[in-house]
C-alpha cells in the first residue's frame, strides 16, 4: 500500500532542504510553519470515542468495559473494525493483545509501537486508555489519507485488560506467572480463562513474548487523571516517567473490649491507633515539597460494632513518587513515628511490605520529541511525572519509552464524571501523530538513555 | 413450706432486741457480729457456674450460649431444675423469661424480685449474668436449708435474651415493639420464634408486662466487665446507676479519586478526616475528668481498596455517662470540632442521632442496703456507675432498684479471657442473700427515692 503514498520522510526533507535528520533537524521542523504539521481528523477521533463509548454503557454515565466481559469483547471487535478501515495488518497475540500493522519504506527498521488499552474499571469513564487507543488508529488513517509512509514499521497496540494489573503488556515482556493466570477477576473469570475468552492461547503464551530491541521505540496518549494541567491551563503533559508504586499492609493489635464498661484509660484501641496512624501518613507525606502521594485507601476493623473497643485493625499503606530514594526515607518517618503511636495506648503495629514497583522512567529523546511536537503544534506544556501506572512502564523495559498527557477535567478518572474535552482529544491525536513522525525521523539504533 | 422455717425476721428481731426494723436498725444489723450473717453454699455455687458452663461450651473457653439456640435451651432447663431443686416454683412467662417464686410470711407485701440471665454473646464467657442468675437461685436454697423465711415474697427471674437488648425485661415492661419482634438475630430466628422456641408466646406477650408498683424491689448481682475493683483491691462495686448510653452516626463524605494521580492537596479523602475524628473524639472525651467514655467501634469506607482516595466512610459513635448533661456537652465539643475537620479538606461530617437511652439511676435506699451488707461481711466496697446496659434498667422503671458488682479480671468480659475468681463469686452470692434479707427488712410502701 505504501506504493500509493508520498513518503513523509520526503516530504520532510524537502522541506528542510539538504539537512539530514538528527534532533537538531527535529528542531528545525518544529520550527516550521504550523500549517504544514499533519492533523489528525477530530470529528471522526471524536465520533470513535463516542461509538466505542456504547459497550458496556452505565445509565449514570461512564461504561463498565471490563475485561473479559461481552462488552469487552464487543468494544474489542469495534477497534478491530476501525483498525482494518484504517489499513492496519490486524492479529490477536497469544496474551490477547490487539496488534495492527503498516510497513515502514526501511525495511530494516524495527517498529515504532503505539497505543493504550480500551478496558475499563467497573464504572469507569471513556477516556481512561480509550483516547490513546483511538487516537493512535487516527494516526494511522490520517498518514493512510495523507500518503505519509514513515520510515519504521509502525505498530498500533490495544493492550488488553490494563486495568487488572497490566495483564497484557506483562504477557508481552512474559512476566504473567502461572499464579496471575489463576486469579479470578471482576470478569469472574480467571486471566487464563480471560485470554482465551478474547482470542488469546493461554498455554501458548510464550509466542506472545517480545524481546528488547524488538521496538524502535513505544509511545503512549493518555489522560492526565490528575488535576496538573487543567489547574495551570495547560495543553500537555511530557511525562517525566511513571511513579513507583510501594504498598504495605498495616497490622495494628489492641484489645477488643465492653466500650460501656472499659475506662478510657484502660483502653488498647486498635482503632484509635489507625486513626492516629492515617494522619501521621498524611502529616509525613506532605511535610517534604514535591509530588510524592501516600494513601490509606482500605481499613478493616475487629469486631466493627458500635459498642466493643476494636481490637485490632488492617490497613492498607500506599506510597508513590518518582524517587524512590525519596519514597524509602518517608517510609522511614512512618515506621519510626508508628512506634511512638502503638506505645501511647499499648497497641502493637506491624508494617509488612506488600509489592514495590520501581518507576519508570521515560527516555530523554521521547521526552524531546514529545516537548518538540507540542512546540510545533503551537500547544503548552510541562513535565510530569506519571502517579497512575500504564503499559508503557511494561514497555520501558523493552525499548525507549515516553508519554504523552492530556488533561483531565478536575483531576478525575475511573469515575463516570471522567471527561476529557473534544478539543483536548484532538490535540492529544495531534500530538501522537506528530510525535510518531518526529520519532519515525530520529535514528533509534543508539541505546536508550533516561 | 414456710411453715418448717424459723422466719428471718424473727432471728433479725431477735438479736436487735425491741428495735424496729428500719434503716438504722439495718445499720445495727450491720454491726451485729459477722458469724451471725448467713453465708450461701460457695462449692455448690462453683459447682453449678462449672456445670451451667457446658452449655455451648467453646474449645478456646467460654461459651457461644446465644439466646434461642440449643445451647441456650438446655442452660434454660439446667437453670429450671436448680431453681426446683431450691424450692422455687418455676414458670415461664408470655415473653419466655423464667420466673421463680418463693411465698413470704406477709401475704400483703410485694416481691423482692431478683436475677440475671444466662444468655452469652457469641464467644462470651462463663460470669456475664451466669453468676447473678445462680447466684440468685443459691440465695433461695440457701435460705431453704437454713429455713430462713422472708415477709416478704421472693421471685428469682432468669431474663431471656439479655445480650439481644435486654429483650426479656423489655417484654416485661411492655418495650418490645412489633418491628423489634421481627428481628433476625445471632441465632437466625426473629425474635418472635425465638420467644415460641423457648417457651413463650409471642402472640400473648402482654400477659408478661408487668405494672409500677408489682415488686417491692429488683436487685441484680453482675460481674463488673470493667476493671475498678480489681485494680484498687476492692471485693464489692454499689452501682450508682446504668449510664445513658447514646448513639451516632457520623457519615464523612469527600471524593473518591485515584490514589497516584490525585496530588495531596488536592484530595477530599473521607478516612483521613475519619481519622482526625476518632482522634478528636478521644482527645475530646478523656479531656475532662470523670467516668464517661467514648467509643468509635465500627468504620465503613468505601470503596475501601488500596489505590483509591477513600470517598464515604461512615462511623458509629457511642457516648455514656451516668450524666446525661455531661453528655451533651461532650457532644457539642464533638460537633463544633467535627466541622473544623470537615473544611480542613473539603469533606462533609453528618452526625446523626440513632439511639440515646437515658441514664437508670438505682435507689438510695438499695444502695444503702448494699453497702451495710458489704460492711457486715467485711467486704470493701465503692459506688461506681454501671458502663454496660442491663435487665436492671428496664426494671428501674417498675421498682427501687439496685445492683452489685464483683471484681472481673482484667476487666474483660464479652471474651472467653472473661473471669471472676470463685471466692469472687462466692462474696458475691453472700452479698445478694444478704442484701436481700436486708431488703427484706425495709418499708417499700413508700415512694422511691434515688
Amino acid at each position: 500500500m505504501s506504493m500509493n503514498r508520498r513518503t513523509f520522510s520526503h516530504q520532510l526533507a524537502t522541506a528542510l532542504g539538504a539537512l539530514a535528520v538528527s534532533p537538531r533537524a527535529s528542531r528545525l521542523y518544529a520550527a516550521a510553519s504550523r500549517s504544514d504539521v499533519p492533523r489528525i481528523n477530530g470529528d471522526r477521533l471524536n465520533l470513535h470515542l463516542r461509538e466505542l463509548a456504547e459497550f458496556g454503557k452505565n445509565p449514570q454515565g461512564g461504561v463498565s468495559r471490563v475485561g473479559y466481559t461481552d462488552a469487552d469483547k464487543q468494544g474489542r471487535e469495534y477497534a478491530m473494525r476501525c483498525m482494518r478501515e484504517a489499513g492496519l495488518d490486524v492479529r490477536i497475540d497469544m496474551a490477547g493483545n490487539i496488534i495492527g500493522r503498516v510497513a515502514g519504506s526501511d525495511p530494516r527498521l524495527k517498529p515504532i509501537l503505539f497505543g493504550s488499552h480500551i478496558d475499563s474499571v467497573p464504572e469507569g469513564g471513556n477516556y481512561d486508555g480509550t483516547l490513546g487507543s483511538l487516537s493512535a488508529i487516527e494516526s494511522i488513517q490520517t498518514m493512510r489519507e495523507r500518503k505519509i509512509v514513515t520510515k519504521h514499521p509502525l505498530e498500533v497496540v490495544i493492550w488488553q485488560f490494563e486495568e487488572g494489573g497490566l495483564i497484557g503488556s506483562r504477557g508481552a515482556i512474559g512476566e504473567l506467572a502461572e499464579k496471575d493466570l489463576s486469579l479470578v477477576n471482576w470478569s469472574g473469570k480467571t486471566i487464563k480463562d480471560g485470554i482465551a475468552f478474547i482470542g488469546g492461547n493461554p498455554e501458548r503464551l510464550n509466542e506472545a513474548k517480545r524481546s528488547q530491541g524488538d521496538f524502535a521505540a513505544y509511545l503512549e496518549l493518555h489522560i492526565e487523571q490528575g488535576g496538573t494541567l487543567e489547574q495551570r491551563s495547560l495543553d500537555v503533559g511530557i511525562v517525566q516517567g511513571i511513579v513507583g508504586v510501594y504498598r504495605w499492609e498495616v497490622t495494628i493489635e489492641g484489645f477488643a473490649n465492653h466500650a460501656g464498661t472499659t475506662a478510657m484509660k484502660d483502653r488498647h484501641d486498635a482503632l484509635l491507633s489507625a486513626a492516629r496512624f492515617i494522619d501521621m501518613v498524611n502529616r509525613t507525606v506532605t511535610a517534604v515539597p514535591g509530588r510524592q502521594v501516600g494513601t490509606v485507601g482500605k481499613i478493616q476493623i475487629s469486631p466493627n460494632t458500635p459498642n466493643v473497643i476494636p481490637g485490632k485493625a488492617t490497613l492498607s499503606l500506599e506510597l508513590r513518587d518518582l524517587d524512590s530514594a525519596k519514597v524509602t526515607s518517608i517510609f522511614e518517618t512512618i515506621r519510626r513515628e508508628a512506634e511512638g503511636i502503638a506505645n501511647a495506648n499499648g497497641t502493637t503495629i506491624r508494617i509488612e511490605p506488600i509489592s514495590a514497583n520501581a518507576p519508570a522512567m521515560t527516555d530523554s529523546r521521547v521526552r524531546r520529541a514529545v516537548g518538540e511536537t507540542a512546540q510545533a503544534l503551537g500547544l503548552k506544556s510541562v513535565e510530569l511525572p506519571s502517579g497512575a501506572g500504564h503499559d508503557a512502564q511494561s514497555m520501558s523495559k523493552l525499548a525507549p519509552m515516553g508519554m504523552i498527557f492530556v488533561p483531565s477535567v478536575g483531576g478525575i478518572s475511573h469515575s463516570p464524571k471522567e471527561y476529557t474535552a473534544p478539543q483536548d482529544c484532538v490535540r492529544g491525536g495531534d500530538m501522537l501523530l506528530n510525535t510518531i513522525l518526529r520519532l519515525d525521523q530520529m535514528d533509534w539504533s543508539r541505546p536508550a538513555s533516561t
